[in-house]
């Protein structure tokens, strides 16, 4: 019977723990659910710190203190991370992919929730050293990705809209120069969206010349925030330099021939 | 050592199953991860099935045939999901959300992970007889409980945009008349993406006239895709009728006073 309900609140408290990543709940929230002793959830939770360490799924995290507990934190083995953005890089090769003006339609990935999910866990695996309070980005595309990396990290979205919008309040404005069309287009963000001094980290889909970020760098700054970092999935080699300085892209769009449907995207791998 | 090891299985698998709700996993692909016979990877998942039964954590169902093996539901229980909406709706009533004009400020609310993870899957749980292929929405606010909805069912989000777009190839547009404000828009779908034939679910954070539903059914029509059916997180309870005839509200919006800052707004809860 015994080994019955440990298993039983193994696999349950696996589930609930993974569920909502970076998290910290405490003992007492399992010692309740299960009906179980301290030491009891203590010892559960060394098993699935072993075998999710043991497959590569992720790292159980103790945390100290009146606030503390136990919390989950995905990691991606290297390899897993190589080939995802291997397979990325090689979709989004796909002939059929280049739109008149070279651009690449990558919507479809960008909405497919199992591939965002797993870009999200390598974004927060690569710039969790940032220790952002928010993830900001601007609408439209970036959303889903940029809301993924929020669930990986626990933190909330703020999503900066394209003009602005009565359904939020009063709002900051600015207006930037799209680096690649040298277009003058407003961003806003509704006042209330973020604290005075908060740490943002940025995360867009796509960078050419960088004027978006650019553009939520100068917004971030506008309502009092701090801008702790950028990450973009797709940035383009040239021009170089950019207009922000630091951004980690996970891959690298060398050149799109609309002529003869090559596309040159390779992924920024860490492993050598 | 043996009790370690079914410890270990269960714990993974869980693990793996929950990552990717309602996904087809082989059981070859567990048999292959943990080096086990088949009987024994079949044992631990109807200890897993047990678990997440007891506590209502979610559904393990086996699918026969050559493309068969096991998959994750995830369900909440009832207490869960109406909790979870009376929350809701008591934030939403939170005075200062009242804007100039009658409007909520939604987007903190919209744009928080772990709460659209939620939400998500309950659209799930309340829409899945509808069987879709694909989820649709319309920019910007509904985009991540949509992605979330399209996460719980693992199908695609389709994202339409309000005018057309140089990055996304040529697209089908339509005109369509907000109910609120009698205002005519444009919203537009890329050609691509969708099928011929495709079932289609939209999902939205806010209906008031239902004008942008109209709109997106008119849309999905215009692109040769069937909508199936129509769930938004907030609806008015006027007017009344809508400009869509079926749909699926979370919570009925009744009254918003800009004066005396009364919000009232409700769950629609399934249990009595």
């Amino acid at each position: 019977m015994d080994k019955v309900r440990k298993l039983d609140r193994v696999a349950a408290m696996t589930k609930i723990l993974a569920d909502r990543p970076r998290y910290i709940f405490s003992l007492s929230h399992f010692c309740e659910l299960f009906g179980a002793a301290k030491s009891t959830i203590c010892e559960d939770i060394a098993t699935i710190k072993e075998t999710m360490g043991h497959f590569g799924l992720g790292i159980i995290e103790t945390v100290a203190g009146a606030a503390g507990g136990v919390r989950f934190v995905p990691t991606m083995p290297v390899a897993e991370t190589d080939r995802l953005l291997h397979g990325l890089a090689q979709r989004l090769a796909e002939p059929d992919r280049i739109i008149a003006g070279g651009f690449l339609y990558m919507s479809d990935l960008l909405f497919t929730p199992h591939l965002m999910n797993k870009v999200g866990e390598i974004f927060r695996e690569r710039l969790c050293h940032l220790s952002p309070d928010y993830i900001l980005t601007v609408e439209t595309k970036g959303i889903p990705l940029a809301f993924m990396t929020a669930r990986a990290f626990d933190l909330p979205l703020i999503t900066a809209r394209r003009g602005s919008k009565v359904t939020e309040g009063s709002s900051v404005n600015i207006n930037y120069v799209t680096g690649s069309f040298k277009r003058i287009q407003t961003m806003s963000l509704p006042k209330r969206a973020l604290p005075d001094g908060a740490r943002v980290l940025i995360i867009d889909d796509f960078m050419k010349a960088g004027g978006t970020a650019r553009g939520l760098v100068d917004l971030a700054q506008e309502v009092g925030a701090k801008v702790c970092g950028i990450g973009v999935l797709v940035a383009t080699a040239r021009p170089e330099p950019k207009l922000v300085e630091d951004y980690l892209a996970l891959l690298i769009l060398n050149d799109v021939h609309e002529h003869t449907k090559v596309t040159d995207i390779r992924p920024v791998l860490t492993s050598g």
